[in-house]
């Protein structure tokens, strides 16, 4: 599927974690996706995550025609150039820095921009959605961690925080910070548990205010009606939080997975910091019919121009924040500030 | 100490194993020394070499004005150039690839060029120099290692190797190896127990023949008369070596090491493989007198010159022969085959 867009946007998709594999690969290529944030790592600690980073250098190498990993704004606008999608490691938690400031530096150098504070739970440096509100950024390894992000050129993600640590790493990070997969809990409702990751209004609007931007997600428990979210309604949701905070602050971040066995649901539900789940498991979510796989990706931007939003518009909403966020994001502190100074 | 050198060559120590600290740095410059190749990792396995490579990105960082990370032989010339030392990282010992193929190009990334298959003993690898002499290199992780580093252009070094471990080691790799810090027992005589990781003749002929080069060592316990070895018999040694495998094998590498405590002994020498050491621990040896430092680097090439080498053959035995094995052998396989091609 084409779209009728007279100029294709660069698209890029702030969060995938899906099982590394070929076949995800062509459906990004299928979809026409430029760049994809993807997992390597949620509990894993140092050592388990150069098992993964291990596993994505032989994908990376047998898989060279469809994928390559990017490290800088630069290298994604090349390898989407080229027909391929740009590939930019993240984590979910910052648990593979264990208590050692020193392995932040460690994972840049092997390749890793991106890192959520914490996933739904307490951690070293910050808390999860799943715990009080008023829980932070920790005092002391949390705001090194975040320091440290800032030197280096890791981008700071919040997605799955809570509110206190979201407006605390916003504050406490000298660089703008990324909300890459969540949605406005004004505009879905909050009478579902699991969509306690969805940001208020007054979040979003500091976020953006410093220069971030939110991914909005088609993850079912945390879209208004869950799987059964029309892209109708998924567009209303962008055009309100456009109206929010402008629609230099808003991109995708689908949040989307495909590949694993049901057993991984427990993995990332409760690691290994808990026998049992805290919420029940009752298999994946379907995916909504309009947004089966990131071979759909056409079926959103056709929407956002049949809704009226202008060619500029999409290309931003599509990619051209995340490009933007990327870009100024991943250079290092030092060489950021003789660029701007230039 | 200046030489009276017409023109100063680089000088390249292909094995050195202190304690990371600035002290070491300073006698480097004060030395005239381009480039040393530095130990991260004997007995550490891969979580605790990654703080190992934190500490030492620290160090690069509070002393740039003295070193700086070399991963190629054009950094090498063009830190050398600058005046600062380039250091080079490798291992003694490949067991921070514990078990795990992948962890071969996981420390390449981080910036390692070359390892040492074993250090002493027998391990998944290879077998070192205190184990019987016909142990080689293990059929299948060995070979593969082998292979990986090959392919990614990191520098097989067998310097503590069975004899069979370095002939195997010469055989199986498709790319020139190092003995970077031995002597030849020819010259040396075999009547002290640790020299058995000196290097029999037809050894270091057949690695010569294989484009690999052998770094002499001032280590007081592989040397003829030990700490009393003169300088002259240093130079007895060196030119007896060029004259059995030519002048472009030979280089120096002096496995000088200092800043250490002498507790550091045990782990060397036993790891946590064994609760004693093999061998009776008597402290640290004594340098010889015209060694006691990298500040005494010039006396050496100063006894060369008065021994009646060219300057040629002075430039390559201090660092021009390893800078060629260097450059040639950290280029990944393919890039090589390209530029020997063109």
């Amino acid at each position: 599927m084409t779209t009728s867009l007279a100029r294709k946007p660069l698209l890029i998709d702030a969060l995938q974690y899906n099982k590394p594999e070929r076949a995800r690969f062509k459906e990004w290529r299928d979809g026409g996706v430029g760049c994809v944030h993807v997992t390597l790592a949620i509990w894993e600690n140092a050592r388990e995550t150069l098992a993964v980073i291990g596993e994505w250098n032989r994908l990376l190498e047998h898989n060279a025609d469809l994928v390559a990993l990017a490290t800088s704004g630069e290298d994604i606008q090349r390898i989407a150039a080229s027909g391929r999608t740009a590939i930019v490691y993240g984590f979910q938690d910052t648990s593979p820095f264990e208590d050692d400031i020193e392995l932040v530096e460690i994972f840049y150098q092997l390749g890793v921009r991106i890192a959520q504070l914490t996933y739904n739970v307490q951690n070293r440096v910050a808390s999860g959605c799943w715990e009080p509100d008023e829980n932070g950024v920790s005092k002391f390894f949390g705001r090194n961690v975040i320091n440290e992000m800032n030197r280096l050129g890791m981008l700071v993600d919040v997605s799955h925080c809570t509110e206190r640590s979201c407006f605390d790493a916003i504050e406490y990070s000298s660089r703008p910070i990324a909300v890459t997969h969540a949605n406005p809990s004004e505009f879905v409702g909050t009478d579902i548990e699991l969509n306690r990751r969805n940001k208020s209004t007054p979040l979003i609007k500091r976020l953006a205010e410093r220069g971030g931007v939110i991914g909005l997600s088609m993850y079912p428990k945390i879209m208004r009606d869950g799987s059964n979210c029309t892209l109708d309604t998924f567009l209303d949701m962008t055009a309100w939080t456009v109206d929010l905070v402008g629609v230099d602050a808003v991109g995708l971040g689908t949040d989307y997975y495909d590949g694993w066995p049901e057993s991984e649901i427990k993995w990332w539900r409760a690691g290994r910091w808990s026998r049992e789940s805290a919420i029940p498991i009752k298999g994946f979510s379907a995916w909504p019919s309009w947004f089966q796989s990131s071979v759909d990706f056409p079926k959103i931007l056709e929407g956002m121009a049949k809704r009226g939003f202008s060619e500029d518009e999409i290309a931003k909403i599509a990619g051209g924040n995340w490009l933007r966020l990327f870009d100024e994001s991943f250079a290092p502190q030092q060489v950021q500030a003789e660029a701007s100074a230039a």
